[in-house]
């Protein structure tokens, strides 16, 4: 049994010709959606428009028509290109007032930085008078937000820290105070190892029992498939009943029931069973490393790494042996062995893994050696990069951080 | 004098709702912006809507009023959620074909890889009658180009690099065929040093002095900005003589006079000088090495690095003395002149950087070492990494790659 309760629905616009000539990837409106997502908010639609007056008051008058709640991003800084502010004023038939808390911010934000003041930025504590201002603590520009016809309309400065701390402080909760939202929820398997189209194959009659307020979605991403459930205005145990076939389902290819990074698997699981690694890496350059190093708290893991790019580096640094190098090559078998072995040795790590082969089509066969190597094991696996060097640096990274999960799992699972 | 033309728009629509709950950051549109810009195509819109019927007939609705090239990606999958295939057929009241060259392929594709075909698989080689096919070398879903009253509207599979190789290899060159198109140029200067209100009080006359043709925008990044001159039928010498003043204006904070990255214009500058170089990064934990490395052809200059992610391992890989260590601590103007000495000789490089400083805000006082090892050479500097995690490792790499930057101009012209 629903109640019945109108659906709210965000429209996200973001703003700036960089946008529309693709010097700028949007990574705002997506973080945004997370954020709103939780809160029962669905995002209808996300349009991009340039540093135009009217193409700006043309999207915000058409998503008007169909979303309850309006976040414009960008247009907002000091400079001549930025034309929200005063479009805004133009569409609300506003005036602008000095706010004197924006103000005093702005003069203690350059003093502390040690740096002078322009007028330009004096300026950023001019506000419309018709809008409430949202305080930005991380950067000059405040965000407002405008209330009419039971709509709400809120523009945000385009620097993402500044946009996330003004979204995180003060919308959630506006949004979460002002409009009652339906129940609105996602569960997320991420699985590596079959195709979206074999997995669809085998959830055929998952899906065709699914309820209809059960929505099934397939995200492939680089040898990753992302399946995710989405539920409206039902009870969580039922998602969570079909959820749970999903798992049983596709156990033999699931990576972990949540959406996050195989990375942060890995550390959890590296946490737990209080195991620590390193990394010999050639070809993908440090880009393992990295990933690793990207999650909090992963020194309590990593001991480090090597990226012996050369081949004198990879004998004189990581100490792998010129005999192995000349007999077999660097991208060997028996190299990526005894990279591991070193690596280990150095690095005094429970595990370590090694990878080395070519990430560029015109290079020999594309092919990658990946090593790992334990007190009790040296493991290896030999895959094919097929893409070009970005996606295959990717790939390959993907590949060793889930050789490595595998293997303590089924490690644990032997063990237990 | 220019010669009227009208104005051909492209408006993107992307399709699927992992782009409106913020599972997946659009790349697409920011690449076929990218592809379309150099032929003279700007793009009117963005828009991401849903795996919904009627949100697709909307947006491709609207955008027809606005744009004569309307590009879609995405739901071109061989999955119960990929709708794009049959609401384009409803939309062009079309029924569908099997395309024998399609199905050929896709045997041939699934044969290759060894793996067994489905019949949701076959499906792909259904294709609309009314639509000329865009064959898809790189995967399964072909793309689709129907014409209609002038207008043409393209649609591609979301998986960028089967999306990016229609693009390279079909549709660019069918709209440059087929389009009459004016002069429509983008000039980029990367500068670094200065924040954008300063830059842009820097600028004030010579925007004043712009002819109206001339656009000048400020796109702000971590530690850098990016100023860009867009110009729209005029003469490529007149937007040339313009790019060359604000060069001159800024000539002390330019990083370069084009939009690449800060590791493309090091890697560049190592070339030409014949120089090597190696990295010991604790912080930023191989990210420095991964973005030298992420260059095609980076190997000719680079050595390689180690991440020493433990204190154990500054001592026992790295060889850092532990007197070091103790006396000045890990994070110290003494540890990074040091690590970057030890780097510099055990990859027998030209140029060693290091790092070592905290990147999480609640750690200490959030400052980072870095360090520059030549054979004639002890550099350091000190930054303080005021963002989150993610945006630090962003900001040291990048203030590291750019001592090295300036260090070796200095040097260069020092020696001329």
């Amino acid at each position: 049994m629903t109640t019945e309760l109108k659906q709210t629905f965000c429209s996200i616009i973001t703003i700036g010709d960089e946008l529309l000539i693709g010097q700028t990837i949007d990574t705002n409106s997506a973080w945004i959606a997370q954020q709103l997502n939780p809160i029962g908010i669905p995002v209808k639609r996300r349009i991009a428009v340039g540093d135009n007056k009217q193409e700006i008051l043309d999207a915000l008058e058409r998503e008007r028509n169909d979303s309850d709640i309006i976040i414009i991003t960008g247009g907002l800084g000091p400079t001549s290109d930025d034309i929200t502010k005063p479009v805004l004023c133009e569409y609300f038939n506003s005036g602008l007032i000095e706010n004197a808390a924006v103000l005093k911010h702005i003069m203690s934000y350059f003093d502390k930085r040690n740096r002078p003041m322009l007028q330009s930025n004096l300026m950023q504590a001019m506000v419309p008078e018709v809008c409430e201002v949202l305080f930005n603590e991380e950067g000059t520009a405040p965000g407002m937000l405008f209330k009419e016809k039971g709509q709400v309309i809120i523009s945000l400065p385009g620097v993402p820290n500044e946009m996330q701390y003004i979204i995180s402080t003060h919308v959630l909760s506006y949004l979460q105070a002002n409009f009652k939202t339906p129940n609105f929820i996602h569960r997320t398997l991420v699985t590596s190892g079959e195709g979206e189209s074999f997995i669809a194959e085998r959830l055929k009659d998952f899906e065709a029992t699914l309820p209809p307020e059960i929505k099934l979605a397939y995200l492939p991403k680089i040898n990753i498939v992302k399946l995710r459930l989405t539920a409206t205005d039902i009870e969580e145990g039922i998602l969570e009943t079909h959820f749970h076939r999903l798992k049983e389902i596709l156990h033999n290819i699931t990576i972990i029931d949540a959406d996050l990074e195989l990375e942060f698997v890995l550390g959890q699981l590296l946490v737990r069973n209080q195991k620590t690694i390193s990394v010999a890496e050639s070809c993908t350059g440090g880009s393992i490393a990295s990933r690793i190093t990207s999650i909090k708290g992963s020194s309590a893991y990593f001991k480090g790494g090597i990226v012996p790019y050369s081949i004198e580096s990879k004998q004189n640094v990581l100490e792998v042996s010129k005999d192995t190098i000349d007999r077999f090559g660097v991208v060997s078998e028996e190299t990526v062995i005894e990279m591991a072995q070193k690596c280990r040795e150095k690095f005094k790590s429970d595990f370590a893994l090694s990878v080395s082969g070519y990430l560029e089509k015109k290079d020999h066969d594309n092919s990658v050696w990946i090593g790992l190597n334990s007190s009790s094991t040296k493991l290896t696996k030999k895959i094919i990069a097929p893409y070009d060097r970005e996606k295959n640096t990717i790939l390959v990274a993907n590949a060793a951080l889930n050789l490595l999960r595998l293997f303590i799992l089924k490690q644990l699972s032997a063990s237990s």
